[in-house]
């Protein structure tokens, strides 16, 4: 059993979602998102990331990290404050000791939807049948369970789950 | 006397200065610069930043800590690498409880040449002339110092040593 902390880092709002990889098989853990006020100046949000993903860290400990490549965007403050969320949540993760693995947004998609150009609604769809929730997560609270989900598919393998199917180099590929 | 410490936060170097704010005097401590490898993953390079950030603070333990606001450019990729990289010192000073104050390159420069247009040459020179240094220190090493000086300056008020002048809203003013 191999435990998996996904963190989907934003501006504003950074999703995490928890789950256990066993049997070739996931389990949900838990979920949720770290809301840093618009207002508040840099200091006080990278200390509401650090401070929450360490939390998580203490609480559920989790073996492996997989960490969302954010979406670089044409505006260069937000991608600024997009990076300093980032590299403040990366740094928490690293501080405990977690292994970082990092996933394109574009390798979430194909992995727990299929193709890379799924909607949002799709990614919250398909982490409530792979992790058989009874209700739908928030949308960023989904988005860290996918990053999860995503590494474990890729990097402990979905042979089991999917009958024969491996991800080989970001691709599905008949494994016999 | 209180302790500052300046951080200038770049995608592969983050340099660092800490004085002594005494009796109106800024006095050297130590300075030197954090380099990340370029082709070193995201994790890793987040990790040396905040270990190193870490271990600076354990050793001479500053009361304050000023950063400078990063630069913006038109590449997305560099403003995400720089913004994680500033994203993971701040984390690691907010994870020591150090306040953290802010100023952009413009004040930096008002306060430390007296204009906003200087080069990093006068910069240097600058520190080199302030701390009474017998050698002129490293760029990044001398972009900490003078974030440092800066806060000493703006935030500890610089009347003793300029002889009647005082920064008030970033701008040099007399005071009678």
């Amino acid at each position: 059993m191999v435990r998996i902390l996904g963190i989907d880092p934003g501006s504003r709002c950074t999703g995490f979602g928890i789950i256990d990889w066993q049997g070739s098989e996931p389990f949900y853990v838990a979920s949720g998102r770290i809301t840093t006020l618009a207002g508040d100046e840099l200091a006080g949000r990278i200390g509401v990331i650090v401070e929450h993903i360490g939390e998580i860290i203490d609480v559920y400990r989790p073996q492996q990290a997989a960490v969302e490549q954010v979406f670089v965007n044409a505006n260069p403050a937000a991608t600024l404050m997009l990076g300093q969320a980032r590299g403040a949540a990366v740094a928490a993760l690293v501080l405990r000791g977690l292994p970082v693995y990092e996933y394109t947004a574009l390798q979430v998609k194909q992995s727990v939807v299929g193709r890379g150009k799924a909607a949002k609604a799709q990614v919250q769809h398909m982490v409530v049948r792979m992790l058989s929730l009874s209700a739908t997560p928030q949308a960023d609270a989904a988005d860290g369970l996918a990053v999860a989900l995503t590494h474990a598919l890729r990097f402990h393998g979905l042979a089991g789950r999917l009958g024969g199917l491996a991800i080989r180099g970001g691709r599905l590929s008949h494994t016999s």
